[in-house]
């Protein structure tokens, strides 16, 4: 459905002769010069000319909210009934990302892609694709056609953004029970253990854990024979703001824009689009090191560096939002900083 | 000279009570909610009353640069010589210091504290206390009455910027062989050998750094029955900079002004004027763990954990002014963050 280029690796020697002839030492901008690689191999996909600059134009926060069926079987902190709650508060401003969005200068778009019940705002996209996921331990979360639909609807988001100049996007979600579909979807993309990728979420005690674990392992056995591709491991153990994640990141890669992957769920998302096109990867940056067990080794799986640990644990897009200032100092050195030549500086490594 | 007062600890428990009806899990903001608690400590000096907001106002990037005997001595990729050049490259903005300062709304302030010959730019500072200190494996760096008047000078510039509305100050420097200065002051502070205090600083091979240990581990010798307080360890190993620094941070702390430390040798100069004043502690934010060796047992001493990990290791203040946006958002969340009352959210945890 997605047709994805592989950034341009033709031009690393040129930008890695460019950033090392900024006034310091070679490397010592450390991970910084890492991003402004990948911004330029995403960003000048034709031919390098040393004058061309990186730009973050218009970058805009996509927070998917969806509702899961088996956050009625006790595997989370809350009821399914704080997804809705939470995404009004996203409505009226209140919320940590709201704060966050205004402070780094992100457009802001929350969509209902199937809570339990529609939305009351105006303002949040109506894309949904159900009440609420089947419990996945019973059931396929949804059809492969829900699927499909998340996708076209996730291609209309992004392609609107990229209509209106936007050449970044971020990727949060809301979602009452969201990290057991999160902790499947890895299960089955990296053939792991379901123990290996289960974790606390926003804080469950042991007991919730212990039965949260359970109904991920009926799951991984109830579906065990239909896993074989990543769409059905979408439509079997996914939720539908992880299958809308999903198509943004094929959607905004088709379209050279910058991906920013937030945390536990959102590399879940991320997982599923390098399974279905591998190119994809190029066009991502991670934002956040989650303390969820599973996430670094979906990480490691991704050969991902995230820039910020902050010991979040809150989704919604916040670690995206936190490291987009990082993500423009990167392009502002790779525009702005003096050479050894033109500064007069001694250039002595 | 300095009189410093502790943080604010009696408001303690209503702080925490304040981040914890935000609409998010317990805990869930990570490093924020520690940088919200201690910015209250440092901010409600008198009483606490829930309406009252944090901020950030008119923050300043100082950076403090001198030049160092010992780098005449093969411990350094560059010769002192780069010290002024790239002091001219921050005087005409060309630096990643000023790219960065600019993005983040930082008054850059540069300091000549010592280099071999002045700055010959008049938006530079002239607080120079000597044409580059003392070699330390040979001499004391520099007299008691130097380290007197660096801190006169830092208490001149803290005390400008405080008298314009600023009330946080973030330090860096620039001096070719201070990562040896700061290393040996390091040694002298935690009572550590100089082998597990020296680094590679901006990145010499097997030889200078094999030549460098061997010069500081003299410098320890030359002076160890003269390292007994504070003052007298930087007379003997420290650098004009990191004096000025140390005097900066105490300075700002009498105030009760935010600190944010960057690297390696701001870390030296906090450990030196948190030895001198533990109550300075309070007020100091510290911004990037260093890849060199020696910062995190620094940092561990100091019980610090720092705010970015991006392997920088170029100094300028760099990863200060990185970590504003994210202690901006640290101010941010705590003031316009709605509460679970307000917002409509159903408190579960």
């Amino acid at each position: 459905m997605f047709a994805v280029d592989p950034v341009n690796h033709h031009i690393d020697e040129q930008i890695q002769h460019k950033i090392n002839q900024k006034t310091k030492p070679l490397g010592a901008l450390g991970l910084l010069e890492t991003l402004a690689k990948q911004i330029a191999q995403v960003q000048f996909a034709k031919q390098f000319n040393g004058r061309h600059k990186l730009s973050i134009k218009e970058p805009a926060m996509l927070v998917f909210a969806g509702d899961h069926g088996i956050a009625a079987h006790g595997v989370s902190i809350a009821p399914s009934e704080v997804t809705k709650q939470m995404v009004a508060n996203f409505a009226s401003g209140g919320a940590a990302i709201n704060v966050f969005c205004r402070q780094m200068g992100l457009n802001l778009e929350v969509i209902d892609c199937g809570m339990l019940t529609p939305s009351d705002h105006p303002s949040v996209t109506n894309h949904r694709l159900g009440s609420g996921t089947q419990a996945i331990h019973q059931k396929p979360a949804m059809s492969l056609l829900s699927v499909k639909d998340g996708f076209s609807y996730a291609n209309e988001v992004v392609q609107r953004h990229y209509d209106s100049g936007c050449n970044l996007i971020a990727l949060g979600e809301m979602g009452i029970g969201n990290t057991s579909s999160a902790a499947a979807v890895m299960a089955a993309l990296l053939k792991l253990d379901i123990k290996d990728c289960v974790g606390r979420g926003t804080g469950i005690n042991d007991e919730a854990f212990a039965l949260k674990t359970e109904l991920l392992t009926v799951a991984m056995n109830l579906h065990r024979n239909n896993l074989n591709d990543p769409v059905n491991v979408l439509a079997c153990l996914g939720g539908f703001e992880i299958v809308q994640m999903t198509g943004a990141i094929l959607a905004a890669a088709e379209k050279r824009m910058l991906v920013v992957i937030d945390g536990f769920i959102a590399t879940a998302a991320a997982l599923a689009a390098v399974a279905l096109h591998p190119d994809a990867r190029g066009y991502l940056i991670f934002a956040h090191q989650s303390d969820e067990q599973g996430h670094i080794k979906m990480l490691q799986a991704l050969d991902a560096q995230p820039i910020l640990s902050l010991g979040l644990r809150l989704g919604e897009g916040t670690g995206a939002a936190l490291a987009l200032p990082i993500i423009q100092s990167a392009v502002n050195f790779y525009n702005d900083m003096a050479s050894f030549e033109n500064a007069g500086v001694s250039n002595v490594v």
